[in-house]
């Protein structure tokens, strides 16, 4: 980048900084965003027919990645960060399969499918009800991003050295509730309610980035209603 | 919270959400804000005097933690989050005393101290030049925020079950830098850049605060100029 004229030869702080910063809105300097969570009480349950994975072993994932990756190129992987509280704890709405697998609402975005759509029509397929549409999903900031740098396991929440390439990017949206709603979930799986406590640092029982979902939460000021 | 009429009575989802977020300003939805920073050879270093930690062991912090507690309530410890990149990998800047002890720049707020004025203080103090002033520094967005139940260790990016009275608040903030800046370093200190490779998943040797910086910071989008 050219250097600024304003800070070019003059040694220290420029007196009035230049915005080092890019994008057009506003930010919220030197304070957490408040962000409402109603009680889990005020949500009902029911369910729908069942939500199959597509690979059906670990290494059918991998394999299946890579065969995408040779088509289409990284694949993209949306999730949904859906907050309540009990006893004014915040939880983490999560997908429960069997005992031990939990997972965000959420899935891998179609070739050329924006993310913030493609996050609602997977939020309606895992949590909506039939006579729902897509939209009624509201999509807010980001809330972490995660890359795969290869056909393995591992994933980090930065773009590791040297890796040009990433296999997968995946990211989180914080997803806003209304007061009230209905979820319907799909009966091969249990929607369950995680404390945050019980996820932070837990990432043999939630997998590395829903265990740091705490810190990247804590930034925000949440306020039960 | 009163329930609010237009989603009383009405199952599922608001056909028009009712925004659930406080604050004023507008945020960026769906996107990952962009944040520039620079090559680290961009910044000089000179040392000033030493700078001295207030207690001279851990059991002396805790007793010192427990007496201001019982006349000043809740301490208020802020941080600084400078970033750097070195072969576009992005780098957090760290003071290093003696050979295992990192911590960021920040410090203990003084009694009804604003959080962006007292940061600016401590950045001074921490870095600055004796030239300049701690209003040369730019606090920007809150990071994160951890909190300390007891008069113990253990700080939590949440406030635990049960937890109404904390003992210590600290918040971490993005502090923008310019394109080229001078600190002046505690001659006691070294200042290190730390890949963030280095600190994700390594709360043993920079302590969970720091080692969660990876995923808290992982929403930006890092722009390397």
């Amino acid at each position: 980048m050219a250097l600024q004229n304003q800070s070019f030869n003059r040694p220290g702080w420029p007196r009035n900084p230049v915005t080092p910063y890019l994008g057009a809105t506003p930010f919220a300097q030197g304070k957490s965003r408040g962000i409402k969570v109603y009680s889990l009480t005020n949500y009902t349950f029911g369910t729908k027919e069942p939500m199959y994975e597509k690979d059906h072993s670990v290494q059918e994932r991998f394999v299946r990645l890579r065969k995408e990756y040779d088509k289409f190129g990284m694949r993209r992987y949306v999730d949904g960060v859906l907050l309540v509280h009990e006893h004014k704890m915040v939880h983490v709405l999560l997908l429960q399969l069997g005992n031990t697998f939990f997972k965000l609402p959420g899935g891998e975005l179609n070739e050329g499918e924006d993310e913030v759509e493609g996050l609602k029509r997977l939020l309606h397929e895992c949590l909506g009800r039939a006579a729902a549409t897509p939209d009624e999903w509201a999509v807010d900031e980001v809330v972490s991003n995660w890359w795969r740098p290869n056909f393995e396991p591992p994933l980090y929440p930065y773009l590791p050295a040297h890796c040009t390439k990433p296999k997968e990017h995946r990211q989180m949206f914080l997803v806003p509730l209304a007061d009230k709603a209905m979820f319907n979930v799909p009966k091969n799986y249990k929607l369950v309610a995680a404390p945050l406590f019980e996820l932070y640092d837990n990432s043999q029982g939630y997998g590395p980035v829903i265990a740091n979902l705490p810190a990247a939460l804590s930034r925000f000021n949440f306020v039960h209603s």
